[in-house]
């Protein structure tokens, strides 16, 4: 089995040949943006899982190419407009879309990528086709729920942390463990094994989104390479905030409920008084539970799969890196 | 052959029975746009085109309907990206998704709906689909084209008339166009023959939006729907425009170029002064004789059709619309 560096320099070839044909294609306002976003960089972590799901059961990775482009596109496509969504400014150091360029631009750019994600998906081998569509699109919709829920709670005050749990599935676990497994459908992987690895995905996926909110509050802003804090400045309803919601009581409760109602507070104040909320409720170490249940859950996944142990190896350090920063 | 109205009959059965299941759907706020869209009504031309082309070669039309919901769901998705982008207020008499609900939801909605577009898509027959997905997805991304060259062309000053029938062809005639080819496909045409359809179609869809154009001067209000001189008033780079722009010259040219440029004004006086440099122009005779031209191609991609003489009656008809209204 090739390594996950000999995956990611395969699938990188790969999307500069594609890239090039993108930076080729007129009209130039709609494929500039296309080419801009691709060529942001990243971890690339869902297109090499596509070729890792394939690679564990076929030496022929070379068909898991294009649902690896296609999938690496999709992302691209979800970021860009989320973004605009956002009104972000930034994407990986660089100004956003629709900042660069404007918001129609987003917009359009956005939906050629979508088409293009699917475009690629068709050099799929044709037999897998109708497996492989369906795979894809029911995943893509659901990143679009999952999206749909985020906004939607961000004006509710109700969110439990099940349907948080149940968000982050959607928004981000369902890509990961759809990667895996469109990979695992072209390298001939029986269903049953197939849908293992989607599994690992999802727990894998869920384990990653509240490494990142516990990384928000208690991360080391050098290891990190974000700002501590951001989540509790925008009231972001993280695990960390929902979980110290349900447990909190009486006047610990009211000041948290305080600190998210304020209007104006000097960001550092607000940033230390939630977090010792937070430590008084020990979310940090609810957090910690919840994501040792997914990295195990995981680990679960991968100990059914039916390949050579030593294939095993990258996802599970994967699973591992979920355990490597939070303690 | 089945009849227009049977083939849109079935088509609108299809379609509701898809629509319960949207309606029912979670999150609501992703959903119901969706559904909001879909029941905007509408002539279902494209849909229907799909089953016209299947039936043409094939009894077996309900292996047709997954493509047919897919381009009706893809139009009506490209429509509602558009007025988001146009700033549009009113589609079929009602308000748009931007306004009725809000621009993040009419981004993500619309998203949804090109993915739904794709999962329908999935489910025709399993042999046909690295064909149909191949051929959907180049379509789309080709009316993505033409709206970004719509949006170009606003703010360019130098448009040819080829320019513009280029960006028509994209972003109206293909889609026509490939309606009908989905359905030949499906409908296990020859490859010749599923490729003469799909001149045909965009022979009339060129056609019919150069009748659009038309009638936007010289349409009769009462019939036409909408008022009259919408295009002069926001200097739309219409065919005719670029036409009389190439063929006036000195104070006439000059005279065009005024009012376009012209910031403040009465609007009727303008779409009487432009229509009447148009008329000094006979760019009307010059629109009626490209139509004639793109009538006359249709009707000898139907002549070569090979099939029973009494089917291609609904495809003449359709081809005949496009001159009826003009004269």
């Amino acid at each position: 089995m090739k390594s996950q560096q000999e995956l990611f320099d395969l699938f990188l070839r790969e999307l500069k040949k594609e890239r090039k044909k993108i930076d080729n294609a007129s009209p130039k306002g709609l494929y500039k943006p296309v080419s801009y976003t691709l060529d942001m960089g990243g971890k690339r972590l869902r297109p090499v899982l596509v070729l890792t799901g394939a690679n564990l059961f076929s030496e022929n990775i070379e068909e898991a190419l294009p649902a690896a482009i296609a999938i690496e596109v999709f992302h691209n496509f979800t970021l860009l407009h989320d973004d605009l969504m956002d009104n972000a400014s930034v994407r990986r150091g660089k100004p956003t879309v629709h900042l660069k360029f404007n918001p129609n631009t987003a917009i359009l750019s956005g939906d050629a990528m979508m088409i293009l994600a699917n475009e690629y998906l068709a050099n799929s081998p044709a037999e897998k086709l109708p497996e492989l569509l369906k795979l894809f699109s029911r995943t893509a919709l659901e990143v679009c729920e999952g999206q749909q829920y985020d906004m939607d709670f961000e004006s509710r005050m109700d969110v439990t942390v099940d349907e948080y749990i149940e968000m982050i599935r959607l928004k981000t676990a369902v890509l990961i463990a759809g990667a895996l497994k469109l990979g695992a459908v072209i390298g001939n992987a029986p269903e049953q094994q197939a849908n293992l690895l989607y599994d690992f995905g999802i727990n894998i996926g869920l384990a990653f989104q509240l490494q990142d909110d516990w990384l928000d509050v208690y991360g080391d802003p050098n290891v990190f390479g974000k700002k501590i804090g951001g989540d509790i400045l925008s009231n972001k309803k993280t695990f960390l905030l929902l979980k110290a919601q349900e447990k909190l009581q009486g006047e610990k409760k009211e000041q948290l409920q305080n600190w998210i109602t304020k209007e104006t507070f000097l960001p550092e104040e607000k940033i230390e008084a939630v977090t010792q909320l937070y430590n008084d409720a020990a979310v940090s170490d609810e957090a910690q539970k919840i994501m040792r249940h997914y990295h195990e859950e995981a680990l679960k996944c991968l100990a059914k799969l039916e390949v050579e142990e030593t294939n095993k190896k990258d996802l599970t350090e994967l699973a591992d890196q979920v355990m490597s920063r939070i303690s």
